[in-house]
């Protein structure tokens, strides 16, 4: 009946997860939700979601499952286990996964789908879990388009910025590029202030300087103001986290034989930082490691 | 006598200066000129200005002089030498070193215009000879108050933008600052797009995701598209440039004890483009010379 | 009863465990054999092992069961899975598995053996297949004393030096410390040697004084000159397995936090050489890759 | 008068040029010796050489001049200035610099003897100061055939081991490559042994192992066990004259168009123990540097 509203899982509500679900069922999405994590299923059902006691009964009988999880090795058991998403839905279903993995993964479960008569949608998700909490998600999409239309009404509803990159797998492929950049110029950044400290320059000055050139870059300009630059380094995005993207990104670059030297020495930066207990900090904190490695004061902005 | 103009001296007609000098002699800086380079000198001559055959006479009863030279070790024999700009004017006399320097090169000259009771200004430049050439470049500018306020009208002669970034020897070490970011940034935008390119990813598309995030820089957003993305190699800023630009700055940071990590590994990406005879193309192309070591398409804008 | 031979089974008989079985089965250790290529267990009985269908039926009644496999994935099926090793033994078997593998893999199939009440010991192999098929490896065994015991007079049928380096998983561990010290010698060497050539030296004059000095590798002494240096890069140990041991071993350091940063260079090294296509040569030609880039004449000894 | 024993200058009684000199002094080569430093004048005029109030006085009348010096732009001044050995040496003399500076420095002040009809000779010096106390040092030595023979008795006076490695230059060209080699086998160690540590393996084992395959090398075999491995960091080479040394061939590599990805990732390593304040110890401590970022326990030998 074509007025119903599609019957939708939602599997991993994590950090991010829980505001994407939230926003989904707040926004006319009624869910079916499945986690580990009872709390988290329990907020979802306060807001109206039906509970569902394992992957397989999250997605029995759905039209759309949405999966957003920690790594590879969950999405493909969850997605492609015996008993999980693709083992429960039948033809004609759309699996969406939000979750960022291995690129040969997407491939992987994207075939199998297509193989049972699904259709497979990679959505890997931008910007910070506040975003996420404020429906004001980035979306890099891979799919066919008749797929992406189909999800699109719920990706407006957890997102703002929606770009379709092209088919399936092109979404995680973007997303690894774009974290490539976005993790790679803050160890940059980092040895540039850095540089800049030990000069006894005037960071005020500088950034000023910077940002009028084409040497600034968004993490300079856009992120660390409001984070590192201020004395803030509560985790936006931990460096344990920026070192577990790089690593997807310069295995799947090793995969495509693609060379990465700065990615390389940027990944040992942040081992170094992680070794030093750093981990936990937020990603623009990076240039605080190299300050403390090299005892000189971390920049701040005056007040 | 007050209203009389100062008697000027401009050392160095070379790509950049000869653009600088014209702006200057025709906006009405009448300046005295020397270079190796007969052409260059008489090319000012035309514009009004008095050719010098030497580096003492184009020095000599100058209320300032300004040099504009290729590297450490001219700009080191040019103003400090026996027969230089220092040992050729008289106190109260203020030096402008324009060129991109060791920061202990500027601080040692610096410190010997002050023990001959003369000033002392470093003030590198930023953008493109083509910058130059229309009178909009960016001046990184170090040197005291009062100075930078005597050199200031002949600034605005030769540019659009200008910082006054702290004492002496503060416009040098900016600029280091700066072109770190921009030349890494060159080294960053390659193993991305190489990437991208790997991975079968649209370029259009890439691109319209990562400037809206916090993955872009300026390199990407505004150098690249009118230069190797839409196929144009031809330097504006060459590799060998970079190279030379990125040794000086490792070189002062290992000076600082400030670690370069990624910069080093950025360093011999560029020794290695210059290995492969790519040298003299532009620095944006250091994505071509990457696809060129891994048989990638190179990564062309759509007309 | 004490006189009877334990009943072995050995699984995996690849370019190295081919060596290893058919030396076991020829020196009094009769095996029952399994691999996917039946080809390789057809050489085996024709030494008089008896052939398996299945991993399963090649470890059910075994006292020792004996795996040489690829990699982490495969090992883990093969001994801990659904169908594997550990599922087919009984209480008091020993599982040793001799491939290269995360330690992490290690850990949890050792973990899984005493739980069962089964020995585990790890003990990759070194050197090239050449000696295995000789008898003469190398091997970095792990596991407690009287398991060590159980399995030595098989391993000095296998083998001419055997280290005994620890508990479960130190057999691992020393490994991929050992491959991590010959693998990026050879990029060293090649950098050196890329240096030497384009610095116009002899190679002959420059390897006696190198291999008088603490600058001296194994590599380079003892591997280059019967390899590259002679001219000869076809595979004793190919630049892609190489690379795969160096994405496990940074892999492994990133896990024990261990910062690896020439590791990080040198690997991207590696895979600039397997995106040129050299993936398959000899891991001493990582030099003629570097020369390559450079447009430097190869360095190859006299005759 | 052909029986005459030649007439010696030796300039630079440094920390290896004081030994070097004695071992002159003492077998029979009298020496007309200058130094800044006049203690370490006195003690060579102790052993029965003539004290010289400059370069010019060291040179003059000298049939051969030996230089041992810190650096290029001391080198370059003392036997190229306008008042240094080349000024004040006659037709025929011989230079020989043993100093370890840019191979251009050496190319330069050998076309400068040749032009004036001298022979020039570069011999720079292996091993450590210890052993040129003893007269046990190595030389790598560039000249013609009939410069080392002319110079040969004086370095067997000096050391134990002579390499004639080519014409002039070929000595420096040689000592960076084996430097290089040296240097950054300190770090590949350093890398090695942490990881060794974080995974908790015995020392003793691990080192038994390694000095077993291909994977040891020169340093870690002779050198290391006498010093960090036994808790001795007193310097024999400090971390700072190897990241110097570093320095001097990544530049000079450079120059020559020759990738090194892994020696500049290996001098940022040696930057960063500079930054933490370790430059002043021995150079094999660079795994106490590594050790000491990662929180781990340093690597010691059991007495």
């Amino acid at each position: 009946m074509s007025q119903q509203s599609p019957k939708i899982g939602f599997i991993g509500l994590g950090r991010m997860g829980l505001g994407m679900a939230s926003n989904l069922q707040r926004k006319g999405f009624p869910l079916t939700v499945y986690d580990i994590n009872k709390d988290a299923v329990g907020a979802l059902v306060k807001l109206g979601a039906q509970p569902a006691a394992s992957v397989a009964e999250a997605s029995r009988g759905c039209d759309i499952v949405i999966t957003m999880l920690p790594n590879s090795a969950i999405v493909s058991e969850v997605v492609g286990g015996a008993d999980g998403v693709l083992a429960n839905t039948a033809g004609g279903a759309l699996v969406m996964d939000m979750s960022t993995v291995e690129p040969e993964v997407t491939d992987r479960l994207a075939a199998e789908a297509k193989q049972q008569g699904k259709s497979f949608v990679d959505a890997p998700v931008g910007r910070l879990a506040s975003h996420a909490d404020r429906g004001e998600s980035l979306f890099m999409v891979g799919g066919a388009e008749a797929d992406f239309q189909r999800v699109l009404p719920m990706l407006q509803a957890m997102g703002s910025t929606i770009h379709h990159c092209g088919e399936a797998g092109a979404g995680t492929r973007t997303k690894l590029v774009n974290n490539y950049l976005a993790v790679v110029s803050c160890q940059l950044n980092a040895e540039a202030l850095t540089l800049s400290q030990r000069f006894g320059l005037s960071l005020e000055k500088t950034l000023e300087v910077l940002y009028g050139t084409t040497a600034t870059n968004g993490q300079l300009k856009i992120a660390w103001p409001d984070k590192v630059l201020k004395g803030d380094i509560s985790p936006g995005f931990t460096i344990d986290l920026a070192h577990k993207d790089l690593t997807l990104i310069v295995s799947a670059a090793n995969t495509a034989k693609s060379p990465m030297p700065i990615g390389a020495a940027a990944k040992e930066a942040f081992s170094t930082a992680r070794a030093r207990g750093f981990g936990g900090n937020d990603f623009s904190a990076m240039v605080d490691v190299l300050c403390d490695l090299s005892h000189t004061e971390k920049p701040r902005l005056k007040q």
